[in-house]
């Protein structure tokens, strides 16, 4: 499973506060907290757009990339951030990052498809359309199909579009959950892409939060889906993680797991 | 999700003394305990088969029905013994019982398959035959389909079939819980019969075996799984459980799960 580490995200307020400080000691702990918690990729994310944010972004690019190779997601609302901290990334023989992200919403399309078509980034899809996010499973994956069609003829082979079928609280909606899970079974049996999710908004408004998320995390596991967009962390939250490679295979003779055990990180009471 | 309490099993040790002592306070508590934690079905096991397993399922039965109307689930290996327990589960206006279980293997169709003609009775399907437990899910979903064919010619909804597609240590075989899963899916997807299992076994050999069977259960819970055969004392199981059917849309108002809260049942640290 693919741990897309969430937690440089310049509209969090720590960060926030160590963007505008330009503490690149307390970026760089985040960076490497992450790595070492198993994040494959981190998300990098320079705050609200506005005046600073690309400069914003590319000082945090910056920063993470002195002391991590560790693939990039370059986060941004933005059209022009998006550009920059794509060739940030890339820059002096950087890794081609993630965009995060495309949607069905035409205007996402029109500034993410020629970055796409120019460097081939690999990309998470949101399963949203200029109409909203849609109510059923069935018109979020059409959304998906779209984009996996878009994706693949602006040249990106269909396993770098990573689809989010995207979750809203079943504390308004008890039906929410089970949308994107329908969405996520269509999209792993009928589409050729890959999956993943930031899956903690499904708890929100409800008490007991990281147990709605771990047993979130744990069904679309079942279902198959292949990263999720995470704070690494968690260590109840990895823990689950760990298991749930283990039991879908991916862990040979489960020896991440056993090694987080003898690490302690998988006794529930941490 | 339905929960068929498996503890009152003459196989354990505890459970055995009981027996053998005639301590109905014990059985009458288990009984109780296991209704108040939200088991549906109440599996009752005399024991190892042999000159007493019937009257110590006999037993058993009527002390289990002095506590509950719970509809039981009677489990045994003997012929006989499944016979005389729903006959005793039947008597003097008891619930039709589940029976525990049926399987691809011909003595124990031929066992099984007359009761049913006779009393109706729900059943679990183990998807084993005369040659063991399949390899691939796709020979444990044939195993489902020729239970599901045999039952229904005998005059059973298929949705009163719960088919068990059977779980191995991923510590044996790390492809063990994936074929049980693929199996389950094939199941969901082709056949109108109902879904269960006693999911322990995956975690054997493992440590921190408590985190790897609720992350099971919450995986098989995302594929669609409709029962599971569990301890239902075990209160971070039963919290993974609350989630489940929240997340699920089965959990009106999330209502039990906030109540499960309320209670104090729902915090991980229990």
């Amino acid at each position: 499973m693919l741990l897309m580490g969430e937690s440089i995200n310049g509209t969090r307020k720590q960060v926030a506060e160590a963007i505008q400080a330009r503490d690149a000691e307390f970026i760089k702990q985040l960076a490497l907290d992450q790595v070492k918690a198993g994040a494959g990729v981190l998300d990098v994310n320079g705050g609200v757009a506005g005046g600073k944010e690309i400069e914003d972004l590319l000082w945090l690019i910056d920063v993470v990339r002195g002391v991590t190779d560790t693939q990039l997601m370059v986060d941004s609302a933005s059209p022009e951030a998006l550009q920059a901290g794509v060739e940030a990334a890339i820059a002096n023989g950087g890794k081609v990052p993630f965009i995060n992200s495309i949607s069905g919403e035409q205007p996402r399309i029109d500034t993410v498809i020629p970055l796409i078509e120019k460097y081939k980034c690999p990309v998470v899809g949101l399963c949203l359309s200029d109409q909203g996010i849609p109510p059923t499973a069935e018109d979020r994956y059409e959304v998906a199909a779209r984009l996996c069609k878009l994706v693949t003829d602006a040249g990106l082979p269909p396993e770098d579009l990573w689809v989010d079928p995207l979750v809203l609280a079943i504390s308004a909606d008890s039906g929410a959950a089970l949308v994107s899970m329908g969405a996520l079974k269509l999209i792993k049996e009928r589409l050729p892409v890959r999956t993943t999710g930031g899956l903690s908004n499904v708890s929100f408004g409800l008490p007991n939060r990281p147990l709605l998320n771990r047993t979130f995390v744990s069904m679309c596991g079942g279902i198959g889906i292949d990263g999720i967009i995470v704070d690494v962390r968690n260590v109840l939250m990895m823990a689950t993680v760990r298991a749930i490679e283990a039991l879908r295979g991916e862990d040979a003779y489960c020896g991440t797991y056993l090694k987080s055990h003898r690490q302690g990180l998988l006794d529930p009471k941490v």
